[in-house]
């Protein structure tokens, strides 16, 4: 038979997908299970987005601009000026979600063998799109006990190689729901001037913001106008994942232009899915309001109900809709498996991420989970009760467990 | 400025593409262009997968599964088995066009500074994912004299080296149009055996079949099972470009499980293509019968309008939709440059793709460019008429040009 890469050997399975099997059983089984590990929300998209597909008009279905509706670019452009984010249509290239964006940007910047520094906890996916491009993350911890914070300046600089072609940031983070302030994009830009870096930044969470608190873009740094990268995409600020439209904004045209060749080579992003996305931006203002609401409702409750479980470390999240949990247990992949297999409450569990698969060393975060907030409050009320009640049963287990060890060891 | 990748700076721009925007400027001039250049058919897709859109439920417009919907993979079994392609779902993964497929296909076969052996003229963005993948394409050159017939098997020994990871060929054939034989078939199978290679065949022109000729399929070759990968798409059987769906089918269990690795890391197919998609499965045999003989009849008048032009040369092509075209010229990229910009008959032109950009080497097949026939019959007569002209008045300035250069030189 002939052999698998070596590469996709290398290649991660999702830590918030491997379970999924496991899940579908006991769904079968007759469980009921509480979706905590993926960021899928239940929320309903814009109308207007499910309507202009409905009502779409199309008699041949063609391939679009590689690059994306010219006037889906343009609605772009204007959303992002509302942002505060002064770019135009030409600055912005269509993908096909933000995972198509962030492989053509390390595609564009990346040879094999380059580095990324990229803060940890990170979006699991950082890893499989740089296995995939067979480059090397390079990565920075931050820790629940500053609420995982950027890492100090001095810290990235001792990561700094000359195989390091950009930094790479989640604002606000999925895992870890920090938002990063202005001043630390600043010295971010500072950085990447004085190495002469790209700075890419994913963005999707943007609107997902807290506390009264300001999402600052890279892109509002003008200084770094030829290193700043933004990734970005409709399934989080839309709740449209099934849609798969992402972009890349960049005032970098060489840049631009060069992930138009790779744009190119895959023909088009989807058709209907630009329709939908063209029409998502006519949403009204109530929409994001509502839809914030709602997340920081959730993330509330979320917040108060773990804090009160003992042992349970969770740092407020500021942004997204996701935060790091850390628990009072030794492997949270075998906390995860014993919650779908073998605990219920009436019938009921709950699923997790566990947090290891998203550090780059699989062996950090092991007592950490991910927990998204994208359940309605009751439904988050009945989960946080399930997780309460589970780690009191596990922890006698753990330790029965931990005691017949030492008696057969 | 931060620097661009050398894979980046090495992926090509599209062939097809890259002087669209020369293409615009006339038609805004108002030049009328006839696009004998793009595979875009100018055909309605099914119309029960355009309903199927508009009629479409979602109230949350979800991640779908990784590889796909479950019900979208039973039914393209069912279409594969039709085909007397024996296959189960699990044999298929959906993905983001034919594109992607063959993306995470290399993906999960090579690694940096491996190769793969293609018969060229080959589909342009083979190199582009080559590029991307940082692999190399090794080409065996095919000849309009023998109609771009498969090399022998002995040219094909002469190219295997220990780097040496499957060989890729496109059935029946984008650029040439050309149908591989069942034997031939069976010969690179028995060649795959023996080195142990894999083999990618991409068929998504397999319907496109004239003069009573029949599509075999690498799946139908039960003793490479374990070799065998075909990419495919609805882009070209339904007339759906735009919808972005392809998949994969092997046999090879490892094979899949590892592209499974890919599909999770970006997710999930775009929803509303593979609801188009699956509905598009329903069509009755009368649309499959309809198109292949509207392709055919197109084909005949395009064959017979070119031999009649002096000087050209054409193959007949026995499948797809495409054929590679000799013209009595130096320098196609300069004619079909000088046809946009120069040339007109009563204000309308035509668009061809120079052929350059389908050889590994760009400085073959400089006197060919490839003809996709996806105008109706009315349109093609138009569009050879114009080129016949053109031909004539291009062939007089060039020597002229030449005779200026001669005294100046």
């Amino acid at each position: 038979m002939p052999l698998i890469s070596n590469r996709a050997k290398a290649m991660p399975e999702s830590p918030i997908r491997k379970l999924s099997i496991l899940a579908e059983k006991v769904v079968k089984e007759g469980k009921h299970v509480f979706h905590l590990n993926i960021g899928q929300p239940d929320i309903a998209p814009p109308i207007e987005a499910l309507d202009a597909v409905r009502k779409h008009k199309l008699e041949v279905l063609a391939y679009s601009e590689s690059i994306g509706f010219k006037s889906l670019r343009e609605k772009l452009a204007k959303y992002y000026i509302k942002q505060r984010i002064t770019v135009s249509f030409d600055d912005i290239l269509v993908t096909t979600g933000a995972s198509e964006a962030l492989l053509f940007t390390l595609g564009c910047i990346t040879d094999p063998d380059d580095e990324i520094i990229v803060q940890e906890p990170f979006y699991a996916n950082y890893y499989g799109f740089s296995t995939q491009s067979r480059i090397k993350i390079v990565p920075l911890t931050s820790t629940i006990d500053n609420g995982f914070a950027l890492s100090s300046i001095k810290d990235f600089e001792k990561c700094i190689t000359d195989k390091t072609k950009a930094i790479l940031i989640c604002n606000p983070s999925n895992p870890t729901g920090y938002l990063y302030t202005k001043e630390e994009i600043k010295k971010l830009s500072a950085l990447a001037i004085k190495y002469n870096l790209f700075l890419i930044s994913d963005e999707v969470y943007r609107e997902f913001v807290y506390d009264d608190l300001e999402h600052y873009s890279i892109l509002q740094e003008k200084s770094i106008n030829d290193h700043a990268i933004v990734v970005d995409s409709v399934s989080k600020r839309y709740s449209m994942c099934g849609a798969r439209i992402g972009c890349i904004v960049s005032k970098n045209k060489s840049f631009i232009q060069t992930a138009t060749k790779f744009a190119q080579a895959r023909l088009s992003p989807p058709t209907f899915a630009q329709i939908a996305s063209e029409a998502a931006l006519d949403a009204p203002e109530s929409y994001y309001i509502e839809t914030v609401a709602k997340y920081k409702a959730r993330r509330d409750v979320l917040v108060e109900g773990l804090r009160q479980i003992p042992g349970v470390k969770v740092a407020l999240p500021n942004g997204g809709f996701y935060c790091i949990v850390e628990l009072p247990i030794k492997d949270a992949d075998h906390f995860t498996k014993w919650l779908l297999e073998t605990f219920h409450v009436n019938k009921e569990t709950v699923m997790l991420a566990p947090a290891s698969g998203f550090y780059y060393n699989h062996n950090r975060g092991l007592n950490q989970v991910r927990i998204a907030y994208v359940l309605d409050i009751e439904d988050l009320k009945k989960a946080i009760n399930i997780l309460r009640l589970a780690l009191e049963q596990y922890s006698e287990e753990e330790s029965l467990t931990l005691y017949n060890y030492e008696i057969n060891a």
